[in-house]
C-alpha cells in the first residue's frame, strides 16, 4: 500500500512509456528468456485458540478440542489429494494462456534430476495434477504453509492439550485471480473449517496481484531484438512464480512492464551464500543500454491521461 | 527406567504385600471415589526434512514437498472423522471393563457446563464417538498432538517453503495395551504415511504402561471401607486419564496398588494456580491412618517370591 501511495504522490514525475524491471531471471545463459508475469501474493496468519490455558493431556485428552491439531487440520486441508487448493472459487478467474505462451512453456528446457539438486536435494517433485513443474511454478496458482506452531516445542515431549496454534500460509495468485476476492475467500474457508465455538483470527499479509505483460506490445519486441542481440538467440516468454509490485506498477503508471533480468536459477535467491553469476551481470549492463536505444526509437500512443 | 532400576535394587526393603498411592484425585468431596486405573502413556517426537534448505516459495512453491504441510498430514491423519485413533492395531489389547466398573463409570455425576469451565472455557466438547466424556478420559486410549512446529514463526509472514518440521504425540494407553506394541505400530504408521524420501527421525520419548488395580482384592475392600468410614459414602471406582509408574510398582513388587487420592478436578494440576482444599487434605491425612489400620488386619496369600 505504500508503494502504490508513493506512486499516486509522484505520478507526474513517474509518467513513463515503459516500465523496466531487473529483478527476475533467465532460464540459463544460453537459454536466455524473459519474464512476461509474476504471480500474485496474499499471505495469511491464522491464530486459533480452544482453551484460555493448555490443559493435562492425561486430565483432558480425548474430550477437550485440541488447537495444534485443529491448525493441523486446517493445513491439511488445503489440498485435495490432486494437489489442488480447496478454498472454494480459487481457480474461478485463472486465464488460460495464450497459443504463443503455452508453445514458449512447451520450449524450456527442463531437467527434474537438476531442478531436485538446486531446490536442496529433494527426493521427488509434487505440485498440482496434471501441470508441469514449471507450469506449477509460474502459471498456476498455489497455496503454501510458510509456517505452523501450537503447543510444546522443546526437548522431549509435554503432555499437555495446546489451547492456541497459529498457522501461515502464502497464496501465490495468477491472472486474472484479484487478492481480494482470493482474501474473502480464503476467510471464507478459514470459517467453514472450523468448529463453532473455536476462536480464529485471521490476519492478512499484505497483498498484491499478479502482473502480466502482453507478449503482441511493440515494447515487447524491442526487449526480445535486445536479448537476441546480447545473448544471440530469441528469447523464450516465461512466467516467474515470484511476486513483486510489478501490476502496481503497470496499472498505476499505464505502462507495459518489461523484464530484463539476468539471475539464474541455481543463485539461491532469498537463501544463504546468494550469488550473481558475473558475465550475466556485464551482459545484463549491455542489454539495459542496447534496451534504451531500441525502446527510444519506438512511437509509444499518446497516454491516456495526457 | 531408572525407576525400575530401582524397585529392582532395592527388592527386598521394598517387599510389601500392598501399595497405597495418593497422587490421584476424586469426583467431589461429597461424592468419595478412588481410582482403579491409570493411563499409560508413549510420546513421540517426529522430525521431518523434505529438502537441505528452506526454499523461496515463489521459485519452488507448488513443486517442491513442504516439510510443514506433511507434519500437518501426518498430525491430521492421526484420528479419523470419528475422532478414533487410526494406527492400525491401536485398539486391539483394549479390555472391556467389569460389570462392577461399568456399573461404577456409569454412577459418576457429569456436568458438561462446569467441565468445560474447569477446562478453561471450552466452547465444546470432542472425542471417541460412543463413548461419554468420562469414559474417554480413563477408559478408552488416546492420541493427543502436544507439540507441532515447522516454518516461520514470527510476526507477519515469510515466503518460504520449509524444508523442516516437527511434531510431538502423546498417546495415552489402557489395559491391556503395552507401550512396546503401541510404539512398532506408531513408528509403522509414520512410515506408511510418508511419501518415500521425506526423512523422518521417530525418537520414543519413553513410556509407561496402563495401571490396573482388581476391585475384587481383599485390600480394596479395605480401601472401599475406609474412604466410607471418613467421607461417609462408600466409593465409586473411578479410571483416571492421567499416567504414573504405578504399572511397574504393582508389576514388580507383585502387590495391589491402591489409589486413595484427595484432590479435586478443578485444582488446576499441573497448570499455573495449582491448589489444593485444605478439608480434603485432612480427611486423607485421617484415611491414610484408617487405611494401614485395615490393612494390619486382613491376612495376605504368602508371597510368591518368599
Amino acid at each position: 500500500m505504500h508503494f502504490q501511495q508513493l506512486l499516486l504522490e509522484r505520478e507526474e514525475q513517474l509518467a513513463c512509456d515503459v516500465v523496466v524491471v531487473s529483478d527476475t531471471g533467465m532460464i540459463a545463459p544460453d537459454v536466455p528468456s524473459s519474464t512476461v508475469s509474476m504471480r500474485g501474493l496474499v499471505g495469511f496468519d491464522v491464530a486459533l485458540r480452544t482453551a484460555s490455558i493448555d490443559l493435562h493431556s492425561g486430565m483432558w485428552g480425548g474430550t477437550v478440542p485440541n488447537a495444534a491439531r485443529l491448525a493441523a487440520e486446517l493445513a491439511a486441508a488445503l489440498h485435495d489429494g490432486d494437489h489442488r487448493v480447496t478454498i472454494p472459487g480459487f481457480y474461478d478467474q485463472v486465464r488460460p494462456l495464450s497459443a504463443e505462451e503455452e508453445a514458449s512453456l512447451a520450449a524450456q528446457p527442463f531437467d527434474e534430476q537438476e531442478f531436485r539438486a538446486q531446490a536442496g536435494h529433494v527426493a521427488y517433485l509434487e505440485g498440482e495434477a496434471g501441470f508441469s513443474p514449471l507450469a506449477r511454478i509460474g502459471v498456476r496458482p498455489t497455496a503454501e504453509v510458510v509456517g505452523i506452531n501450537g503447543g510444546y516445542a522443546g526437548p522431549g515431549i509435554k503432555t499437555i492439550v495446546p489451547a492456541t496454534a497459529g498457522l501461515k500460509v502464502a497464496l501465490r495468485l495468477v491472472p486474472d485471480q484479484r487478492p481480494d476476492e482470493i482474501e474473502a475467500a480464503f476467510r471464507a474457508w478459514v470459517q467453514s473449517r472450523l468448529p463453532t465455538g473455536v476462536e480464529a483470527v485471521v490476519t492478512g499479509e499484505g497483498g498484491v496481484a499478479p502482473a502480466v505483460t502482453p507478449v503482441d506490445h511493440p515494447a515487447m519486441q524491442a526487449l526480445a531484438e535486445t536479448i537476441e542481440a546480447v545473448w544471440g538467440k530469441r528469447p523464450l516468454w516465461t512466467r516467474e512464480g515470484g511476486s513483486g509490485p510489478e501490476e502496481a506498477l503497470g496499472r498505476m503508471l499505464i505502462a507495459p512492464v518489461l523484464f530484463l533480468g539476468v539471475g539464474l536459477p541455481d543463485d539461491r535467491i532469498h537463501a544463504p551464500n546468494e550469488r550473481m553469476v558475473m558475465d550475466q551481470f556485464w551482459k545484463g549492463l549491455l542489454a539495459a543500454a542496447e534496451l534504451q536505444e531500441r525502446l527510444g526509437r519506438l512511437r509509444f500512443p499518446k497516454r491516456d491521461d495526457d
